[in-house]
């Protein structure tokens, strides 16, 4: 057992997401089984190309939605950043399953997905900023701001 | 060189499954060379798509391999989860080879790729759930149990 | 706030990073639109397919370059691996538009890509051989190496 390990929190949400993520290959396994479309061919029934789509997209933007929940949980707030990566898992489940019955179903998990990971990216944004600020010009802003409360 | 680096094994796992990563990416070139296949395309004979295939499944799955890692190698072993990795990326090998001869080949390597990510996820889990125990009920039972042998 | 947040400068380039590779998959939303090829088509237009292909080939190296970025940060200097982080970010953006252009305008972004990871790769390297030095046979290379100047 490591004596410092990574932020807890934050390891749980990546472990999580790991997990749906080898859900959602695991989805386009069957749907291929299920139309018969054997690799290496990704062409097939439009509700397989759909499947495959909607994994590759989840791809896609996993190892941006890692950078950034790692950023906003390590230099803004750990359990903050947690709870909008879980928002995240559940955006990306609805646009799975969202995409599997239509194009059209894609949408609104889509837009989710776009809202979590820009609150993410605000968050990281704004922890960074002030880290800089107190490391090159020794002035803590998230601590003053706290200090007003 | 900083002070407190991150594990060194893990590192060093991580850096040479860049290069295999790397080295899948360069076969797809030559393989684009071989057969005339040139980008944007990535349709052409048979040989080509289980390649690009092949590759590309290396690439989705990467990113999960890397947070099992480093998960199993945090929390729980660091050793063991070094270890297992390099198995993990002995299989890559295999399957990446294999699905360059037939589609069939493939097979192989791919279920020992499951079985390995698979037990990184068991480790994975058991190591955060041991932090998480002892983080929050304060209790280290990976701990106890080393104490009973 | 955690009180021992990851290496500053590391975290802005990976930052940045993804606010690049959001941008890029926001390019391909837009030759979508423009070129109307609806999801989950990715056929179309050649335009529509080097813009395609050009975002593909960034979503796949993107973890390479973040394993290097950390790895050469970590072990071997935080500031210089920033420094060529920024420089992988533009050869990016060289490839990205110049692939748009046309197929043969991707090349020399892709060989400066290249050239960017393998610096990387080689500082990245050093610092972990260094790092083992030290930690196996108690003998770090890279201190004797700044004392001889």
């Amino acid at each position: 057992m490591a004596t410092d390990s990574p932020p807890l929190l934050l390891a749980v949400v990546s472990f999580l997401s790991v997990c749906q993520q080898g859900y959602f290959a695991s989805a386009v396994g069957r749907s291929r089984k299920k139309h018969n479309v054997m690799p290496p061919a990704v062409n097939g029934p439009a509700e397989f190309e759909r499947i495959f789509r909607a994994q590759q997209n989840c791809v896609e933007f996993y190892p941006l939605f890692l950078v950034l929940l790692w950023t906003a949980g390590s230099f803004f707030n750990q359990e903050l950043a947690a709870i909008i990566g879980l928002c995240y898992m559940y955006a990306r489940h609805m646009y799975f399953h969202g995409y599997a019955e239509s194009a059209k179903g894609r949408l609104s998990g889509f837009y989710w997905n776009l809202v979590i990971l820009f609150s993410l990216l605000v968050l990281g944004a704004a922890g960074i900023t002030n880290q800089a600020l107190d490391e090159y010009l020794d002035f803590d802003l998230l601590k003053k701001i706290r200090q007003l409360f």
